[in-house]
């Protein structure tokens, strides 16, 4: 048996999100389709996050075992070649050792959500961000993004369906820069609650567009009806998941 | 009668091109039954480029004539409106004086080209930028890309049904950056000829690769075939086109 750390970028506009599902193509069965593919064997590809429909990865981590051992480059060249049709690449593979698992042993997670702020609809960046048509006010939605880092119980900004056990997370990282008409919103947590990120972003967007919120209040809260609105899948990036690195050596 | 100039994005990736033609959706048939459906006339919408299928813009320069008048803002919504299921979208609008023509009073046009150079297939700038699994010798390809710039014959650089009069045309920029995996050629010149931006980049990546091509020798041949490849259309874009204020101002 081998455990292979895969990288993966995925363009999420067709999938119905990570995990596998009746309902349609998911990032996790297209991995094991190919996977069977390639050797002839079913295994299940866990990866550091579970990404909704629509939401992309620039580079996920996943981890999967198999019986027969192959190099890992033979491997991610096999894994492609049964990919080519399918909105999903593996940038990188390495064989870790049997203890290493992509979910449980990630210390960080990475996210960017990109806004478009321009009165003209989207083309190139269509399902690649979230278009918003009226100013957004950078300044007031920087002032809001400080407020939000940090250990707090983020159960206003949680989905109302998340299964975490507790809604207290720290979050170590959140940035708003711009670059002409692009808005460039970035988060790193250990980990997130459903739609954490998404219902952070809808909130600093309608903060941006002059909606009187108050994050101390939001939080004190502890309700979803206290904080804006979902922001849209389509803007929302997996950027990258950190570990240790003896998690990761062989 | 009122001039209208116009700024457009466009994805190519579905498209025949600039130009009307039978074969298909052109962003000239395009913007030109949206203006139909918005004002009932039948104009024709003149660029300050004329791209090739597959071929994208980021800042596409265009005017058209219409015999009611409307404010600029109304004339970019209208359009829009009818452009919402299309890759085309218009980013400005500005009446200008009935003198200004997009295609003859250019006096600039800047052109990039994407790359990407990694072993793993693309996803998420899929039809967007040239995949280049095998690696590419930067310092090659930005030694050969200076020896481009300047004036001199690029009939080696020239699509065999191009009709321009003369070879004979000057390359004002001709750059090549990398960041990370991506690696951007810029180009900035009066015109180009039919092909040449794609042939000039194919001819790089075949330097890039180890080619021993010798730029100085494949101008002297005045012949296509002393060039490299014609680089895919899914990697160049049409950056923007520059006048003189005084063409553009009412």
């Amino acid at each position: 048996m081998a455990r292979y750390k895969i990288d993966i970028e995925y363009d999420g506009t067709n999938l119905i999100g990570w995990q596998i599902n009746s309902q349609g193509s998911s990032v996790q069965s297209i991995l094991q389709d190919a996977i069977f593919k390639f050797c002839g064997e079913h295994t299940t590809v866990y990866s550091a996050g579970r990404t909704d429909a629509g939401v992309h990865a620039i580079n996920m981590v996943a981890h999967f075992d198999i019986n027969k051992q192959f190099d890992a480059v033979t491997v991610m060249k096999a894994i492609n070649f049964y990919l080519l049709k399918e909105p999903v690449s593996v940038l990188n593979c390495q064989i870790v050792n049997d203890s290493f698992h992509a979910r449980f042993n990630c210390i960080n997670r990475h996210y960017k959500y990109i806004v478009i702020n321009r009165p003209a609809p989207l083309v190139l960046e269509k399902n690649k961000a979230w278009w918003i048509p009226y100013k957004l006010n950078l300044d007031a939605m920087q002032q809001a993004a400080k407020k939000l880092i940090g250990k707090h119980d983020f159960s206003s900004f949680r989905a109302v369906e998340c299964q975490a056990k507790s809604p207290i997370k720290t979050l170590d990282k959140c940035t708003i820069t711009q670059d002409n008409d692009k808005i460039i919103f970035e988060f790193c947590a250990r980990s997130f609650l459903q739609h954490q990120v998404r219902n952070m972003v809808g909130t600093l967007v309608d903060i941006g567009r002059g909606k009187p919120y108050d994050i101390d209040k939001i939080f004190e809260a502890k309700n979803r009806s206290a904080a804006g609105v979902n922001a849209p899948a389509c803007g929302l990036y997996f950027v990258n998941a950190i570990y240790d690195a003896t998690n990761v050596d062989l």
